[in-house]
């Protein structure tokens, strides 16, 4: 499966992800997702409404393949290397996660007989973000004569569609233009512009060619004006043993972080080549020695498990931008599923993650959360609120990407989703210089609108028509997971405000900015005092929402397997009117606020909605697991995180051809750490109470708290 | 204003439709919608969904402007004759709805002096529905020289588009491509078919032109291939004293309903010459004098009114498709808004005045809805169900044609609004052989759905996640109004399948056709008895749906004027959280199933409704006058009576450029027969309470009721 493979060996590094397509390509009629992404690079797409009511959105950011500087084609004697032609032995394709590096290695046995030795490496730097190199060498047995190299550099591409997934951008639209080019000795650079959203981007791309390790620099560089492209090729001749290694350097700048593209990619381009590749192999080794220091987590007794978890946090890592900028898209930067946007997933299965074992990442995500609250403000007056922000449900600038709203832009538990990030922050590194100067205006923007959409109502505080995690029932009121969220932004924001009082000064300014008064907050505080959590006597559980109950419950039994996931075989109006959850909601809650229930209500509710999800989400086993972890039900949990742990180098979900599941990725690491270990950061120190699955020996993990790194063993024999 | 009054001035006959507009056209700015239509004649559009989501509706029927053969230029010495040159005087426009013709007079100055008089008579013959005539004549009162007439044929025309209103639209399509022609002496046939639905339509044009009485033929045919148009010319020497009379025939044959349109058209424009058109205008005034016998209904003390009232009892003749092919369609023939579609407007609000008037235009729309049986069949597996129909919420031929399906679809109260219009067709015409036939196959099946729908829950029956009428709360647990027609076409089902039982032979090869079990009755029976009808012991009224009281009211005081209607001002997530209406919900239920309720609750509920609704439907003030008549409150029935019943011709809702609203036209009278005079047609005798506003003398109408055609008078003196 070849675009299973691009997804599995592609290289990112947080600001630009490339695919793992072969540099030779594929032949025509193989489905391939060739691809180069620059993290919160987007064009805009329309995206018509069938019926145009007020305020629905009606075009959308998407992200955008900005160039393909991958194509590399070898031929030996006019025939070209291809793994589709003659034959391929000894293959193999390595993602090293300590060198950072992914690698392809093959003999290749031309039709005329002839073999060649190739082995390429690729390269998305840690260093430098902005490069991408592809290291490039073959090495003839037999083969005796000439060589012809063509290295391309094309920069008008296009995104790949396919108009029966709604998942997927459903057609093709020309997203870039050309603009200029900038063609030297030692390099070539071509800029785009994308067509609606006037941004632009360039790619610097130099080609160093060696034979037996002296530099062959008879190359032709050659210009395509119709397709802004360039080809350099060089013809030379070999001898059986002969090594040629073609080192590919790609330096990438776009408009959005630096104003003159062209001149700043050559500039770099030109200090990277001073440099030279295997420098930046050594940056690159030792950036990820620091990160598997504290990103340690290890399980004694399964290594395809440890494969498993070690690839997560490894794609987890090559998926966060942190520039402020950019978030962690659904698919981090290894495809196009979701087009590039930005869910609650960072927030609620990534961000966690990182919060851990790398607290300056999670900040570089809030920080992103905190530069779009004007269009998060703007969103919220769109939906006619007269205060607060309301976060987008997907997007890359923090407009709201939302085509259908009831199971997008109604998800408002966004909000609380953020804010509760914003306080796993601060409780995990104490950081309240960030809560001065971003952290508490998210809090209380936040905690507006739920002042806001809610309104008083028989002595509770009610929350209508809202959609919650689950996208099988929409637009409920007094979702319980979303009350909850509510009432925990409210809470905490509250608490905070009393610390932040003890700066007289300071919090003097922030009310005044913020028009923050007394009686706000008292509002505030009854709210939270009164939020209604739907409860049921009679079942002892929480209902998903007011009326979750009296709806009947869908025959999972019956259903055929052949009809999951079901938002693909029903139409929406009839998955409402079950009692069926694409995943964990209320569910959820219980993981992130456990203080709401007793443990009774939330055994109770576990066991009543395992039998009505379907789990056709990927955000939803993982948080079973840990709820079920935290109940006692070590047996349950394990097999809830058996589903997460390996979801996307097993393709469970048949879908990683579009990118990775990183919400999964990070929910997998939370299942070990918060489920299994029991790890929870309150605002007054860290709990831990570790159990441990029979089938391992042991496990161990590092996290970040306050400063401090610390080590957690877990051993059978204590 | 121009296109209103091509609205008001419409000629159509329930299968074709031509606006008012003028035959020699506008200059070019002016806004305006010319149009020629076929009640049930559609193409297919594309309609995008913004998000690809299971069995939304991609595409719909829409209504095509099928051709133009309404222009007919004059020009004297090159001088074209045109509203906008020169000087219009003695102008005035008549709609005659006793003769059943529109017409133009005016008396016009030519820039250079002359003058020259014009009237000009339209008609949409009921006596051959194919037939349209403009009978077009001119007096020279001093020009003195050459006139030249074309008289123009136009196949290939656009429909209207406004991309800003959703109401109608939004983008220009090419709907018709040119197919045949056929030209002899006498006429031109055109034929164009769609270009999606491949439907064929021909249009017969035959010019007869009469100088002073005497026939003059010296004229010119001439085809324009691009356009696939005939112009008919024809020079001729005028003198003052001298008239010019055109009578322009157009015959327009559809392949919905015959097989060869060319030869059909020709064959029935050859008949219809040889009748002429003074025969047309007789046979036209001796339907009318029919007509407006059985439809009387007139007022003493307010003219204006009254012919408010005439002209909206004409509208309705003229929009009624009953050949079982089509139907209404929310704006008749008279324009394009809402794209020619069938919404639920017609059971509710057109077929109740056709019941009580013309009981077999009723039947005909009836077996419209039996016909297009299968396609309700079929939606209703699309939307999950597993039994029984659910008829589409826009339609032409019976597939749905919404693309939001929360406030279309969703609103299954559709099944039970026309199961009550076969209920009260047949309580009012005792036509027992339709019942039989059909009549009982549509209320069986609507009432499987709700079987299928619904489902008991703590002893009641509930019906989750639909919409009932008001569009600003969407898909709600238990909307009274669905509930309450839910019941009704149950309990009526089930006593009619008692009378059925009677014709042992007969029930029993419908049981076995449709099989109907005594398990599935006495389910029925079950749930029609425990049906959820929502009540608040508090304020002792109906709510809307189960959580309609829970949300804020909205404060329609404090929202500007400007912000009206709300569904153009505001997203559908706000307005659905808010206790406000768009129309009639509750209350509409109180005029049809009014022994659910005490007058008490009723009066509660309807001043308790009246606070919170905006009337932003044109279905809405009607019945609040209906409902408030009945409970007592006369003067507020007059109030509300009065914004309904002039809607149209003083254009109120300033949308009847687009067309008319039939449904409010059928909602003013019965605002004054079952509201102010009472009148209820019930399984076992008719029932008449009559009030008379102090605003009228009296008022009298006649209505039939089992063959009978009973006259009702009202007088303040008795």
């Amino acid at each position: 499966n070849i675009t299973l493979q691009e997804t599995i060996f592609h290289n990112a590094n947080g600001y630009i992800g490339i695919r793992g397509n072969l540099e030779e390509g594929c032949p025509e009629g193989f489905d391939t997702m060739r691809g180069m992404y620059i993290n919160g690079f987007y064009d805009i797409a329309p995206m018509k409404q069938a019926e145009k009511l007020c305020h629905l959105v009606e075009d959308k950011e998407t992200m955008v393949n900005v160039a393909d500087t991958q194509t590399i084609q070898v031929s030996f004697h006019n025939r070209r290397f291809s793994m589709f032609d003659g034959i391929v032995s000894d293959y193999e394709r390595v993602l090293d996660m300590e060198k950072g590096i992914t690698e392809r290695n093959l003999l290749w046995e031309m039709p005329e007989g002839q073999k060649v030795k190739f082995a390429i490496r690729r390269m998305a730097s840690f260093e430098n973000r902005a490069l991408f190199t592809i290291d490039y060498t073959f090495q003839s047995l037999d083969f005796d004569g000439i060589v012809e190299i063509n290295s391309l550099q094309k920069a008008l591409v296009n995104n790949y569609c396919n108009p029966d997934d709604p998942r997927l951008a459903g057609e093709s639209l020309i997203h870039l233009r050309p603009l200029g080019r900038l063609v030297d000795e030692r390099q070539c650079c071509l800029e785009v512009e994308t067509v609606t959203s006037c941004l632009k981007v360039v790619t610097a791309v130099a080609n160093r060619i060696f034979v037996n390790g002296v530099e062959f620099l008879d190359t032709e560089k050659k210009y395509f004006k119709k397709e802004h492209k360039i080809c350099e090729s060089g013809k030379l001749k070999i001898h059986p043993g002969d090594e040629v290694r073609i080192v590919k350097y790609t330096v990438v700048q776009d408009s959005i972080r630096c104003t003159n593209c062209m001149e700043q990619a050559a500039k770099i381009l030109d200090e990277v080549l001073k440099c030279g590749i295997e420098h930046f192999y050594k940056k690159q080794k030792e950036f990820l020695d620091k990160y598997w220091e504290k990103a340690e987590l290890e399980i004694d007794g399964d290594d395809e498990l440890n494969a498993s978890v070690a690839f997560n946090m490894y794609q987890l890592l090559q998926s966060a931008g942190t520039d402020g900028f950019s978030s962690i898209a659904a698919k981090g930067l290894s495809g196009e599923g979701y087009e590039g946007h930005y869910f609650w997933d960072t927030e609620m299965y990534m961000l966690p993650y990182f919060v851990l074992t790398d607290p300056a990442i999670a900040k570089g995500l809030l920080n992103y959360r905190y530069k779009i609250l004007p269009k998060a403000r703007e969103n919220a007056a769109l939906l006619g609120h007269e205060k607060g922000v309301l976060y987008p449900w997907r997007t890359i600038t923090g407009r709201e990407c939302s085509g259908y709203y009831p199971s997008g832009t109604a998800q408002y538990h966004i909000n609380g989703d953020i804010a509760y990030a914003v306080i796993l922050y601060y409780n995990t590194t104490g950081d309240w210089k960030f809560m001065k100067g971003q952290g508490m205006e998210i809090l209380l923007e936040t905690a507006r609108l739920w002042m806001d959409v809610g309104n008083f109502y028989n002595g509770k505080f009610h929350i209508n028509c809202v959609t919650g995690p689950d996208e099988y029932t929409c637009m409920t009121n007094n979702n319980y997971y979303t009350n909850a969220c509510a009432k925990f932004n409210l809470e905490q924001f509250l608490y905070l405000t009393e610390l932040f009082r003890k700066e007289k000064k300071e919090w003097e300014a922030f009310q005044n900015r913020r028009n923050v008064t007394d009686a706000e907050l008292a509002d505030m505080k009854h709210a939270a005092a009164v939020m209604n959590l739907p409860y049921d006597e009679k079942l002892g559980i929480n209902p998903q929402d007011d009326s979750f109950l009296q709806k009947p419950v869908w025959n999972l039994s019956r259903t055929k397997k052949e009809q999951f996931p079901l938002l693909l075989h029903y139409h929406p109006l009839h998955l409402y009117r079950y009692q069926v959850c694409k995943q964990a909601d209320t569910v959820l809650s219980y993981f992130l606020f456990p203080e709401y229930q007793s443990k009774e209500v939330m055994k109770n509710s576990l066991l009543y909605y395992e039998e009505i999800t379907t789990h056709d989400s990927s955000l939803s086993t993982c948080i079973f697991s840990i709820v079920a972890s935290r109940l006692g039900m070590v047996d349950k949990a394990y097999e809830y995180f058996g589903d997460s742990a390996k979801l996307d180098l097993l393709n469970t979900h048949k879908n990683t051809k579009d990118g990775i599941h990183a919400a999964n990725m990070g929910g997998c690491y939370m299942a070990v750490v918060h489920g299994f270990a029991g790890l929870r950061v309150r605002m007054d120190g860290v709990e831990i109470s570790p159990t441990l699955p029979k089938q391992w020996e042991g496990y161990r993990f590092r996290f970040c708290y306050h400063g401090a790194l610390i080590r957690i063993c877990v051993d059978k024999e204590y």
